[in-house]
């Protein structure tokens, strides 16, 4: 993945990622992987950016005007954060297309992963990227703090359409109940990129094989599984437990 | 196309279509074929759902992150539109899905003009057709008129990304020159079936071949007329001469 991080560290203390508005004490100290301000703000620009393509190609596939209608709310919300982002971006005078670029081009597997498939994958795709990257974004904003961080991270918090998004599934999925066994290995199936995306937003943490990479991936380790677990929760709620 | 129209009629001076913000005293009488209001509305927030779509697969066909961000702020404007059109028609105790279905349906053959296409040619459909289309609906919501048609006359009148659609064009145009002839082709080939869209608006003009239909026919004519002058000048103005 991208290697724009990790040039001048900034020491924050990172809160372990929890269930939104849940209070926890737990710190995590990946503090030093914490990215500098402004690639992150491209990355999480990008990323919405990716989830609004992914919910533009279901917006195009669904067979529905219900559904479709359905899709358009979601997607004026990801848009609506995403156009935030870039003006978060702006107002620190740089440039929202360069620094959205590589981590675009990076998410080009994740492109290959939608591309073809069913409505409901995309839909799914966009609910389970959107929930882990979204909670991991926010928790990161958190730590880089200042106007911007703090600013980011509460617009990071709200649910941008994922309660919709879920409705929507739940209802596909009750209505078509042959799609749980689909859904649920198209879930498993993006688990494992959506935690490399995730783990590409984190300052370098030394070359693979090192004992500074063996520390940060066991520093890193936790947060990784807390995100393992708010995806179980979601892939639970839908009927979808592997 | 639809004949969802000309039940109980409401006759309304309707005026003759000019150029936005510009001021005209010639009408048109073509009162009688003011669509009814639920119906109109039904119809509007259908062909903004469809340009939206057409924008979400210019969106996902796009090739650089530049162009997709710039789709996007389009799409968020049309979304807001259409958005707005479907809460008047809850505002009205109306089923949205219920009353878009029957134009969506008739959209079909739009929908599978835009299928496959180069992207440049998606955002020319919906530059041109969003164009034509909103000028007539803006009219045709003025003649109706009351609060609801006032209000949704002049959201319709709203530029709702129109420029930024040119715009993108035009760079789209000067970048790849050759693009001009099939892009020329493709906005000659769209104006009939944006006709008969704009058409299927009105309330029924009796059958085909009836002394009231081509009374009807007549008395419709210039208004297409301007209509198609209009689609010249947006052609003209990107270099797109016939």
């Amino acid at each position: 993945m991208v290697s724009w991080f990790g040039r001048s560290k900034i020491r924050v203390e990172i809160p372990r990622l929890k269930p939104r508005g849940a209070s926890s004490a737990t710190k995590v100290d990946f503090a030093e992987y914490t990215p500098e301000l402004l690639p992150f703000l491209g990355q999480a620009a990008a990323m919405h950016l990716e989830v609004a393509e992914n919910l533009a190609r279901a917006l195009a596939a669904a067979p529905s005007v219900e559904v479709k209608q359905q899709i358009s709310y979601v997607a004026a919300q990801v848009l609506s954060t995403q156009h935030k982002l870039v003006a978060e971006i702006r107002g620190l005078h740089a440039d929202p297309d360069e620094l959205m670029r590589p981590f675009v081009d990076a998410l080009v597997h994740y492109r290959t992963l939608a591309t073809g498939t069913d409505w409901r994958e995309l839909l799914l795709t966009c609910y389970l990227s959107a929930g882990m990257l979204g909670d991991f974004f926010e928790q990161l904003a958190r730590g880089i703090g200042g106007d911007v961080g703090n600013r980011v991270a509460s617009l990071l918090a709200t649910d941008a359409g994922a309660e919709q998004l879920r409705e929507l599934l739940q209802r596909s999925i009750n209505a078509e109940p042959t799609l749980t066994s689909v859904l649920a290995m198209w879930g498993r199936r993006l688990v494992g990129d959506t935690l490399l995306v995730a783990r590409s937003a984190l300052a370098d943490a030394g070359s693979p094989g090192s004992a500074a990479h063996h520390a940060a991936e066991a520093n890193i380790e936790p947060v990784f599984t807390e995100l393992i677990a708010a995806h179980t929760r979601r892939m639970d709620g839908l009927g979808l437990t592997a």
